[in-house]
């Protein structure tokens, strides 16, 4: 909710920050890395900060320039047959337009004069039809809250908006299995779910404002893929308009289905650019009836790698979250927001969830997983927590570093996966290659899906620290098999990058795709594939 | 170890059918839907039955006549350049080749003159550039143990066997990821995994001969789905050799990764038809320390559904299987194999295993949940195991009904998934159907994933009988949204049935998918896409 209303505030003020030439010009680009909702959290409640970073990233704008491709331009007669079609809802007022040119971190700005906001897979099929023989380009656009700038439009696409597409078509309560439109909102799929004894299999930050849709499109990771495992084996089904307006009726409920090549796999993290997404079949797991933390002290990598193992052995079953944090993170918490480390003092921490059927069991399994871990000497101290309020105290310990680093200064962030036994090795190298000319380097993530999050901190920009750290950082990335964006996908700021996680063979495989299902590239151009293929 | 052996016994003894006149003609086809290994299994244990049903295959085999595309054949000179490439592994001898042109069940038989058997993917590489540039077609065969006639040629294709390729290339003890060449056989590699504390995260009947390329390339099912999902989230990477003989090397160990298009899913379960999958990155669960086992009787499908929904719940974490059968299934294994019912009589039994990490916490959920189960009136009877022999008795009244069903009679196999709700109506709408045309009309599956094996028997074939079954359980599938194959694939068998289970949107694109990457075509022939296409 927080996020929500965020977001809401965001686009309440939005208007303000333009008269103040803070929010960059149309086509712009952030070249840094990486970003968090937390930052809009954080951007929102410090402003002055805020206009720091902006300058920062204004200044470091992409260095290719980006052409608008001759799509057609949008014309009265255009702007006639979208009323007619959509009474109401084809919006070409500037006031409203602007929150949906706009990206949720205001990295990215488009110049888009119309916004459509279809009701049925019907109309979007009539819309995509119509703009596929007109040429005009298109951005479908979810709840907004993507990461990378994929979900504007980057000239004058129009924006194609599946908010008014929130209807939950079926729910079987026996399979678990949700089917609903794309414009459900995560949170609220969530509380419907939850209320018959379900959860959904994703979580994320942006909950409150994500739609399941585009959290398909983008593959979205989050809190419970640890857990129950990615969208490409919970996704069972979708309903999907292709460029040309075809509707590709895959909207399955079935656990198994070996009927040919399964086609919605497709769709399912191309971000919008081969079809758009407008239903959703997803298998739901049962809510877990009892939820216990533990926060762990440990003295090198190597124990905490071992640390994982070995609660992976004997909680199993059970674990929904492992993840860690080095001395550095906990010492900004510290400083900058004065929170208590509830253990002795460490080189890492690691927070552990578990999520399970029977309370006693899971405490009790927690419990002589913590004992064989301290005789074991794998870790130093630990406390653990099963009432909410302790819970989310610890959560805290995780979750706030990102607005800790952002009082430390200036933020370079970066997001990567890697095997997962060197998932600290790049925080080591980074300060080697650094020496002294960054104030941190910090690192910390979901050790569990060896995703980490690295973190860079200077006093201001530092144009020199940014050139030193990439593209030092993909290579080091690309060097260990990793990839560069482990879960926010391309979009518009990555695309060019995707050679240090794929080979030359597979972008190729990626443009026929393209061009196979969208000849004329009219779905959100400019995203996902390298400027020199698409 | 059972089926391995099978196996062999029927590759030493296929030359001795074939004087029997018992082998199908080249290119001939079973039309009836779907085969267990089981059967083989019990052919081999009664081949007076077994022929019995081969004559009545024989007899309704396939009705279109299917021609050989004009791939080039094969040459002395070609026979020279993979003799040089392969030394000893280029393999003519048709004593060699007999078997490896038959498929498991002896119901398609193909008449391929040379079998390379590559050790290196540099080796596919070589022969997949030769062979499409002069326009040789090649069947890719694992462990040949599929069940839809997808693993052998069906007329002079190359064989190219993955037999060799059969080493470990690296694993993982933190993260549980395994890295192998395709054709280690699964068994194997679970024995692998299983001295390092985890398990493949799949299991099936066939796991002695089956390797993971095959798994792989035919999205198996299985044991483990209900509790480790389906192979697209558990693959996390694959290499490929692609028509042409480029090689993609996909082969990631990230459990997050979205950079661009997820293009190793079009390998997932195309059949070796879309490219030759030579090496696998799956993702280990770690080994269960404790399994339970409990049979319970239940009087209606409404309370086996809300059984199902109750355990869930309440057994979340450590249910592994849900498996059930009706009481004509029951019959058939108290008349044929003399088994006993261990539970009072009921319309329905259910088959319940926990898998977990604790053995003491499972027997207590287990029994906590079956307590409720009776309080309630879920359930009317049941006897719970948690020792290797009693487990073992359990399961055998689950896996031994095929081989019950064989002693009834001529069996008509049916292997489809349905949205859960729908799993049992198939069998009461055959009955209502067929009327007294059948011996027995029986249903048993894994209703945790919604799959339901349909068996219907008559004392001798009856051509009358079969036409009364298809295409209704077909079309039936189809207006109930299910698949018409659950986890067999389509292979040559089913390819032509496609329609019943995806819409003509979805076969298109397949039909574009497999011109994108086969052009020639020459990569499987004959399999998966229907023959107005292909």
């Amino acid at each position: 909710m927080m996020i929500q209303k965020s977001l809401h505030l965001f686009r309440s003020i939005c208007k303000k920050w333009k008269k103040c030439h803070l929010v960059m010009p149309s086509c712009s680009l952030a070249k840094s890395g990486c970003f968090h909702h937390d930052l809009v959290k954080w951007s929102l409640a410090r402003p002055f900060h805020h206009n720091q970073r902006w300058q920062a990233e204004t200044r470091r704008s992409h260095s290719t320039s980006l052409h608008r491709v001759p799509f057609a331009m949008v014309t009265e007669h255009d702007i006639d047959f979208f009323e007619k079609l959509l009474p109401r809802r084809a919006i070409t007022d500037p006031d409203v337009l602007e929150s949906y040119n706009v990206d949720w971190l205001k990295s990215v700005k488009g110049s888009s004069k119309l916004l459509l906001r279809p009701q049925t897979t019907q109309e979007i099929s009539h819309i995509l039809r119509y703009c596929n023989e007109r040429n005009l380009a298109v951005c479908p656009q979810g709840g907004n809250t993507g990461l990378v700038g994929g979900s504007v439009p980057v000239f004058d696409e129009i924006i194609l908006s599946t908010s008014l597409m929130n209807k939950v078509l079926s729910f079987d309560t026996v399979s678990g299995v949700l089917v609903c439109q794309a414009g459900c909102v995560l949170e609220d799929l969530n509380s419907f779910v939850e209320e018959k004894g379900f959860v959904m299999p994703l979580d994320l930050g942006a909950k409150g404002s994500c739609q399941i849709g585009g959290n398909v499109s983008t593959n979205a990771g989050g809190l419970r893929l640890l857990r129950y495992g990615s969208l490409r084996g919970t996704v069972l089904g979708l309903e999907v308009v292709l460029a040309n307006g075809k509707v590709l009726n895959l909207l399955s409920s079935l656990r198994k289905d070996n009927t040919g090549y399964d086609v919605k796999q497709l769709f399912i993290g191309s971000e919008g650019t081969l079809g758009v997404i407008t239903a959703v079949s997803i298998l739901c797991p049962c809510i877990p009836k009892a939820v216990n933390v533990a926060f762990l002290g440990c003295n090198t990598i190597q124990q905490l790698l071992q640390t994982f193992r070995c609660c992976k052995g004997m909680l199993g079953e059970i674990l929904s979250a492992f993840e860690f944090l080095d001395s550095a993170s906990m010492q900004l918490l510290q400083n900058h927001l004065k929170l208590t480390n509830p253990i002795t003092e460490s080189p890492f921490y690691i927070l552990i969830e578990t999520s399970g059927s029977n309370a006693s069991h899971d405490e009790e399994k927690l419990h002589n997983f913590l004992q064989h871990a301290m005789n074991t000497a794998l870790i130093t101290d630990g406390t653990m927590a099963k009432e909410d309020s302790k819970i989310k105290a610890l959560w805290m310990l995780r979750e706030r570093i990102t607005e800790a680093l952002l009082h430390d200064g200036y933020t370079y962030k970066y997001d990567i996966s890697v095997p997962v036994e060197h998932i600290y090795q790049a925080v080591l190298d980074m300060r080697v290659h650094l020496r002294d000319q960054a104030k941190s380097v910090v690192g910390y993530g979901h050790l569990g899906d060896g995703n980490l999050h690295l973190n860079i901190t200077s006093p201001l920009y530092d144009s020199a620290l940014h050139s030193l750290i990439e593209p030092f950082i993909y290579e080091w990335t690309a060097k260990h098999h990793g990839s560069i964006s482990a879960e926010h996908g391309l979009g518009l700021k990555k695309r060019n990058y995707i050679h240090y996680s794929k080979p030359a063979e597979a972008v190729y495989i990626m443009s026929h795709l393209k061009n196979m299902l969208d000849p004329k590239k009219i779905l959100n151009p400019y995203k996902t594939l390298p400027d020199y293929i698409s």
